[in-house]
């Protein structure tokens, strides 16, 4: 961590002040010029907030060397992380694709898109059983019933689920989930982070709309300080000024969250565009980009779907993207795992 | 609601479309064009979700004409909601300054800054307990303790307190509290504001740092169709590409969110901007911009604060910020009430 | 063009605003509901500014049905265009690369580099001698001389090449530029566009940082509507919040270009970037996505470059890029042509 | 100017590395520590691009510490400037109100309007004659008759008038203009920016849609940089995600810029929201964060402006903005000053 000075300290306060960093641990480098001293702090700075250090009268600016993330950095975990859950691995040499409609709604339709999705190569089942909607009058999930249904066309298919949690409260509904979502919305939810940190299984974590890919890695990091390692990170968008689609797509996210991290990463184009249309331009972008896996919304009745139909596929327009998505895969020489039960 | 239709529909495809909604009680107008045909929506279109009538494949484009938040709405309530609190009233002709620390970390910083705040004129004193941290390394508050301290801070001055929930489990311990307050990270936590619904106590509720207008009354509207209907909003800046502060201030929400709503606006310069000689001047447009109150951090010693202590005025500053706050409001005609309780 | 008008306008002033709308050789279908009156306008509205109507006092809200945009338009234009110059092609199946220091620096450098990137198999020498610079005393580019040395190169490499204008003034000194370049902040600099508009060679226009890909299409036509219809249109990266790379590459908009215009897109992931490491990743999503063609910097000595070696690659490290580039077009069934003089 | 070395540095090049700096004049402080080197540069650093060193593949990340203006710098200028044209000042105790239409249309229309912005007591008349608009389609502006009607409307009321120039070939029929404008647009149009540094009149610079307070500086530092020192900085909004106003107007600016420079500072909350019932309150606003000055359209006729319309004020509402303008000026104790000539 380095720290710029103001023009006008003392010699006795810079000394006194690198004092309180060496109390902690730190090694502290002071460097004097005409105009400005700096310091730079040696050591694990990872418990200072730089923010209390700019709060330092004597301080005009302060810039970190070292990633404030550890369990999340690649620096010390360089190999890919795999994420495995019930015949899925994702990451490394993997990918996975994760498929399903926006929210769970009959058991009929989510039965009938996750046998469709499976035919069309899919590997995970998704569908939202708590959906998190902007208007407190719109359809907000079937909750329960919704997790059970999921768990249905679990059986019925072999395929894994994932499905998203809102409050950390509900956990124990969520033990036939193979693999927990925490929404965009959700991810500086940091109590709920906490609660995943101690749970066993895998999570995916989605960026916030406008959070910076730091905020990202920190709060991925969140649940790994609590002891679980299997965190999936999803590119899904952020918010900008273009309204042209629902969100921006930042696809440069991938290659740098795989730079700085070993997580495995995965992009959902859906969310990101709210248009079917570029589904599949985006999926393969997103592949090309290096991403580990792809979240794509596909139910059986977009016009009458509950939630958010507007960006989802037909089983049919699914079929023809993931044609796309499996001879690219082939070209890149990524692999699809996914040991279904039945 | 307005629909634009696609070019190619048929009669019968509009007419099939427009008895859906007529089935909700709604009344359909159509108006067909050489080229395009235009539905008009009539009728209580509040659970109606845009982007499930987007998803139709017959829709080009769809438009509220209606807002689609009520309780919130000064439309259905001319008006101003004064939200009274232990003795304090905000809204309408009245104002509220609410300061004191990032966080609670002693019995003696509370009960100091609320002293000294209250004689520069603070009417509510805030002070974080739960600490919502970028950063799972850094200080998170001193949770119950931290809430405990404010309770003496309270009985010490007779200001009462504001302070921050992150979990609904954590309500009980709010039982002191006068205002609970629901920070930018979680303005859509859904269950969150669900919870707060049915809580008896004001609510201050923090724009989220990309959330629009719209989605900020949204999550008022949460905590309304629950019944609480003391909702006190804060603008507190907005995530931008400007770097130089840390948030962008939007001032424009606060005639704005009045306009639209009944509902008295605060405004936090302090998180907003990051920088203590900011505070001021911002204060001041606030106020003649409209602003129902304002939230400012004040620490005792800024530069050794537990967090946040980088945009935090000392004591001194903030007399002198409240000296000024106070001529202006004299001059706006507006009033602070506080019959403290000693 | 759809006018929802206030809601207590009278029928009268409703048929009255409805006649001038007649007078410029629209046809007005008036729509009455119980609160809101619908008015839509059909016909050639691409003269009516959407603002003014907006002016009126009458109107509440107003929306297009058809795009601003005429020459640029695919609806008008359904085959994509193919832009040639010197040997080269871009659009439809053609692809292309261009290459080259941001500065054009020593008739050494240019050459050197051209020869290089040449080898490696781009198309297009790219080299600036107008530079954009933000500060007034930083390195402006060669002016008059960087386009002799710019020419130079094209002769001993038969490379055609593509190089910035920043002011109508200058045009006389681009006769040996293949390629004219109107860079990102001066994408609405419309008195250059329509002087650009009536010159004979293909333009190449970069998306200002905080356009629209509408604003992007309308300042294209600005340069169509003057006769000239040889655009290639440069996705290069938009400013958002996020501060990891210089800009943020928006490939969504790759896709969505092509889908509302017939013009070719190309992607420069050096400059949405500035990050070296990021340039073969980013390359590989864009042709994913659909691009016609990429334009990457390269710098023999990117350590002594004048102006953003940050973001160049070594030649050797484009090289390895276009190694990767080569593989995928031929993938995804793209041609590069060149038909070099010499 | 701070340069932290990437970990692996080898004691050589960092000198080899310090010899390149010291050449030019500047003094080099090294400080090694146990993981990086820190170079701290003394001395003139304006001519040194940041992004030229941050390409030195020794440097992992560099940082100003003193700001790469100089003219505009309020450190090496503490007095305010006060800019003075034609019986008007503004900076320092004077305030300014210059008002006006979008677009010059006839001339009963500007003497109209200029008559009546004077009588409510505006000091300079506003008016386009060369209007930038996003479509080619839409009304241009009048050009060199536009100028005429101005300087008619100057004549007749003695007003001195301000108007947007957007391409450095005009100035020759801007003889009569007292304060030439720079438009949003072309804030990095450097071509004109440095031909306006050689001119003798007042500029009035906007600030780009989506430009930094820094980069804003620099742009106004071009213009100085050619010996042209009376410039006035405009806020007038910035591109956010919000979509309920045009832009979002940034006030934090205002006090910001006049903190960093001695520019004078106005704001223009017409353009910033497009909302005319926004325009009392904002301009209240931006007086008490500090502003000189305040521009504003006016329209004698909103509903049939050629241009922009829909945020104009009718004599009548700007009237009533104007009487509580000067109440909130008396309070603060700033001065219009405007010794009409007539």
């Amino acid at each position: 961590m380095i720290l710029v000075l103001k023009e006008n300290v003392t010699e006795q306060q810079v000394s006194s002040f690198a004092k309180q960093f060496e109390a902690q641990g730190l090694v502290c480098h002071v460097s004097t010029g005409t105009q400005t001293t700096i310091m730079g702090l040696v050591g694990d700075t990872s418990k200072i907030d730089i923010d209390d250090v700019r709060a330092n009268p004597l301080v005009a600016d302060v810039k970190r060397v070292t990633e404030p993330y550890k369990a999340a950095n690649r620096k010390f975990h360089p190999a890919d992380t795999v994420v495995s859950f019930a015949g899925v691995k994702i990451g490394g040499p993997y990918f996975a694709v994760m498929a399903g409609p926006c929210s769970v709604e009959t058991e009929t339709q989510i039965i009938g898109v996750a046998e469709s999705v499976k035919r069309s190569g899919a590997t995970v089942l998704r569908g939202g059983a708590f959906k998190p909607r902007t208007s407190p009058y719109a359809f907000q999930g079937l909750h329960s019933e919704g997790l059970r249904l999921l768990s249905l066309a679990k059986a019925a298919t072999g395929l894994p689920i994932v499905t998203e949690i809102m409050n950390p409260a509900h956990l124990d509904l969520f033990d036939d989930v193979d693999v927990i979502q925490v929404g965009a919305r959700n991810m500086q939810n940091f109590e709920l982070l906490k609660e995943l940190g101690h749970c066993k299984k895998p999570i995916l974590l989605k960026r916030g709309l406008a959070n910076t890919i730091e905020e990202f890695l920190m709060s991925a990091e969140y649940i790994m300080a609590g002891g679980n390692n299997q965190v999936i990170l999803c590119e899904r968008g952020i918010r900008t000024y273009e309204t042209f689609t629902r969100n921006t797509l930042d696809l440069s996210a991938v290659p740098i969250l795989k730079h700085l991290s070993h997580l495995p990463v995965i992009v959902d184009p859906s969310h990101a565009t709210g248009i079917p249309w570029l589904v599949e331009p985006l999926s393969k972008a997103a592949i090309a980009a290096g991403a580990d896996g792809l979240m794509i919304e596909v139910h059986n009745d977009p016009p009458h779907a509950l939630s958010d139909g507007a960006q989802s596929l037909t089983p049919e327009q699914f079929d023809a993207v993931m044609h796309s998505v499996k001879r690219q895969l082939e070209f890149e020489g990524r692999n699809m795992v996914c040991t279904l039960k039945n």
